[in-house]
């Protein structure tokens, strides 16, 4: 076996090991494993700054510091992510459902751990702490696999969370981390079913490909947001032009920010006009069909095709106007990424048929798509926001991280 | 293309823009539809019994001829299955949970169909008409692929209920059937995640080896059933065997059927005596560890490593001789396909450590495996057993075959 696979399969072996014994831990005691561990990221707070300049210094040719880069005060802000995770209700061994059958057999449905959960992702340091509290305190072992861009913070983070978690005596491999950065990692790590029992890819799309072409276990994708507004014809003005303002512009860099705006086509020139001049102060580029160039003469670009599906994570929006609801809802449906899409209207049962016909993880009348996250939920933490139907759809927290098991109690009934 | 997967995307093509229709249809409407279905398999029983002649002349080389055999009872059957599923709650809208947020929004989480349902499988044709009508009462579309032992007579299912759904005014490729048994055509199936969302695979290990090993969707396996009971020393003998008995023999040839007795070594000498006199008198063969032979001397046979993860299928039982609840558990959780599992004890405290650590889809204190049954649920119907952790364990009813989304409803919130 050559040493690359040799060590991932020793990693997701180590971690399956800890995942049996895991599940039966406390929650009184992986609560204190957190705390321990909020104060271990605090204390190699040195350690992680440090490699996290190197992390710096090797990503300055490619921009995008911002997010890559720690300070004390994103340190102390990772330790109390983990500090609030522990403050979380434990999921596990939670009653979902209960009823007794006609037989007297008592049917008790429960949450269980899923076991060992694989996290590949490309994103920010934050990433490492956040995924390995959620995991740990559903019950599960962790193996985490981050980016090239933040591979040394993400390994200094991974230490100091081992650390703590050794010296609290959980088991080996309860927090595992693949210390290098190659793709082949994650196509081996994706066929090692054997141990992995869900794997969770967070990041681009060739990342997520690799993940669905080798996998072997279950894959639950967070994918691009391509989130759309639409503004029907009886609306409120201020309302809409405040959400849509908010949806792209309260933070653009986010799967859940706004990147289409449907107008409908009766209230399009003075809708148009309003939320165009408010948008071009914000500095956002606006991409429109022909109709919407009409109106904004001068202010839009034309769209073309690629814009309707498009993720910009910035300060631009495609804009169209349609004629009625149904070319918005099929509009929606087609070019959407299924994320979160909201509409803005007076009308009841205009919203009511929005609802109900978006097919999207998140379907909103009258509120920013910004709101699709796991606090805004009231979940307390995410590991991330799905865009897979199965399992998990829309902000996953610790639930659904979590698997089942059916109990029941008898007392000698057999089937006739 | 060629015209083997040309025909299997044409067909996954329609049942995805079928899917997009069904999700809307009322459930007054869908359950007229599987009325229909259900007459329609009636009026066609002479043609689902000529095609059935003809599977079973073909099968007679190979024997399994009973589960193959259709008669006029068991084509009325069929119809009356369908008609149970009309008779279900629509679990398509209902919601699941309901809050609302300190900021006045209102989330409703509610069940929606999940799109696409591919199931792949080899077993009796009921499973046919059985599938096809919990996928649309479900609100999803059903692309069928049967195996080759009873290909004719799911076929002329098929046909039946296509009639039927097509003259109902169901969308074309609501009820898909790919019309040959290829393994290749479950090869190009589980790569065509751009319209099928879910692939039930039911059968053999290499049936659902080559899903796993090229599905690009979430796949739900229906895998076999290890089940296993340990007798622990505190225990009613009576119950202990008539449990063991009525898991072994009830019904051999299905996956919850006991496969694995494990008989706490205090007690066993005396039980295995008398259970083992029992299961001789039924024609069950032992393959025991030495103890157990060294027990029931001449009767046992001597157990192989395999033996302890065999699926017998079959008057068979592996037997072993366990000196503590520890040693169960571990070979329970080693041995096992995780699947179902019982306990049968006197002593509730050692009852609830089952239940915690053995780590199955259905785990019984005193009470037979046979139970893990969607009936059994009472859930009016199943499409199989999961085997797997994520979406779905156990029984899968109609409620496991709904995805679910998030539906919000404000008065113009934006995020600060």
């Amino acid at each position: 076996m050559d040493p690359l696979r040799e060590s991932i399969v020793t990693l997701a072996r180590t971690a399956k090991t800890a995942a049996h014994s895991l599940g039966a831990w406390s929650s009184s005691l992986k609560n204190a494993a957190l705390l321990e561990m909020a104060e271990e990221l605090l204390s190699s707070e040195e350690k992680i700054l440090i490699a996290n300049a190197q992390d710096i210094v090797a990503a300055e040719k490619q921009g995008s510091l911002d997010r890559l880069r720690l300070t004390p005060e994103r340190v102390a802000a990772l330790a109390e992510g983990v500090r609030s995770v522990a403050q979380l209700e434990d999921p596990v061994g939670k009653v979902i459902e209960e009823w007794t059958r006609p037989n007297g057999l008592k049917i008790s449905k429960i949450r269980t751990p899923i076991g060992v959960i694989g996290i590949v992702y490309e994103s920010r340091p934050n990433v490492t702490s956040d995924a390995a509290a959620l995991c740990l305190k559903a019950g599960n072992a962790v193996l985490l696999r981050g980016g090239s861009e933040s591979f040394r913070s993400n390994l200094a983070i991974a230490q100091a969370l081992q650390t703590a978690a050794v010296r609290h005596g959980l088991p080996e491999g309860s927090i595992g981390m693949i210390p290098f950065t190659d793709r082949v990692g994650v196509e081996i790590l994706s066929q090692l079913d054997e141990y992995v029992d869900l794997i969770i890819p967070r990041g681009g799309a060739g990342l997520i490909e690799t993940v669905v072409r080798h996998a072997r276990m279950p894959v639950i994708k967070h994918y691009h947001g391509v989130c759309q507004a639409y503004v029907d014809k009886e609306t409120d003005f201020e309302m809409a032009q405040a959400i849509v303002l908010n949806a792209k512009c309260q933070r653009p860099g986010v799967c859940n920010a706004l990147e289409t705006l449907l107008v409908h086509q009766e209230i399009a020139p003075e809708f148009l006009r309003r939320v165009g001049k408010s948008l071009g102060e914000k500095g956002v580029e606006i991409r429109g069909d022909e109709a919407t160039q009409g109106i904004l003469n001068g202010q839009a670009l034309a769209a073309t095709e690629e814009d309707w599906s498009a993720e910009y994570l910035d300060l631009v929006l495609a804009v169209r106007i349609v004629d009625n609801l149904e070319t918005a809802l099929s509009h929606i449906n087609r070019y959407g990424s299924h994320h979160s899409d909201t509409i803005i209207t007076t009308n009841a049962k205009t919203a009511e048929r929005f609802l109900q016909e978006v097919d999207s993880a998140v379907v909103y009348w009258n509120a920013s798509t910004r709101f699709t996250d796991g606090n805004e939920f009231g979940f307390g933490a995410e590991i991330g926001i799905s865009t897979d139907k199965l399992h998990a759809r829309g902000p996953m927290g610790l639930e659904e991280l979590t698997s089942y098991k059916y109990l029941i109690r008898g007392n000698g009934q057999i089937r006739e």
